[in-house]
């Protein structure tokens, strides 16, 4: 079953990895996130195949993720692929929590607009307050259908 | 190329990748968030082989992601299963913006503390304030080795 299926699923999570979910594909972007933008430097920077980096690449350009532009060609993430930053960005804390040893994350960010060394912390988007590991509940949204309504209260009804 | 060859790479978005980038997996971790606890009911909800489903869980608990318990068994987040919610959140907010189409997000999230529904936002962790797409620069942090901290200095050069 190819990746490309997971966008019959009614939800945002399977809908995203259609388009960013093959392997490779997330290393491909963060690899042009950090400036490897020729072809030849991001083969060379993930040691893979030529085949499998060109349907990588191919696909987030026809998605609009990334765009080809100059000669020779350069890829560039556009908006659309730099909003894909706080993937990235979840992956690279929890790997610097849980996989980096003691040595330490291999990379940091600096906050430019403070200019200290920072990690992106969430906060919810109505009161401004942190968010903890705990407080998020989720509930069914516009796009829900039947099925997802229903499943939710079913669940709701279980736990009462 | 296994995916599991990802952890060679000091690098930890590779080094995530290798735990939770295997097609299925953060599809696995979804439904567990949602309170599929059950094999039976994930692999009816993700319409999944169930020999895939079977490793993927057995790789998300020999990771601690997932805890296996009680009889019939069910899959529980671990701490550090609950702390790739970020991941999942990114993704989930991505997707909401770029492919849930009109009908609008199926799946929103409610912020426990003010109960208000909200998109969590990425903040500094030094001063405190929203991070803006651009905000952020990435330098060698204390793992980086030798080649990473060369790489970066290249391309800082570069950019003079």
């Amino acid at each position: 079953m190819p990746y490309r299926a997971f966008d019959d699923q009614n939800c945002s999570i399977a809908r995203t990895l259609a388009i960013v979910g093959e392997r490779w594909t997330l290393l491909v972007l963060r690899d042009v996130s950090l400036g490897n933008r020729r072809f030849e430097e991001i083969r060379r920077s993930l040691g893979v195949a030529s085949n499998i980096l060109s349907d990588r690449l191919a696909t987030l350009v026809e998605h609009g993720v990334l765009e080809r532009d100059g000669d020779p060609p350069e890829y560039r993430l556009t908006d659309k692929g730099r909003d894909l930053r706080p993937v990235l960005l979840a992956l690279v804390q929890w790997g610097d929590k849980y996989t980096a040893g003691e040595a330490g994350p291999p990379v940091e960010h600096v906050h430019t607009v403070c200019g200290h060394v920072a990690a992106p912390r969430l906060h919810c988007s109505h009161c401004g307050e942190p968010i903890g590991p705990r407080e998020l509940r989720m509930q069914p949204g516009p796009g829900a259908n039947e099925q997802q309504r229903e499943q939710y209260e079913r669940r709701l009804a279980a736990r009462r």
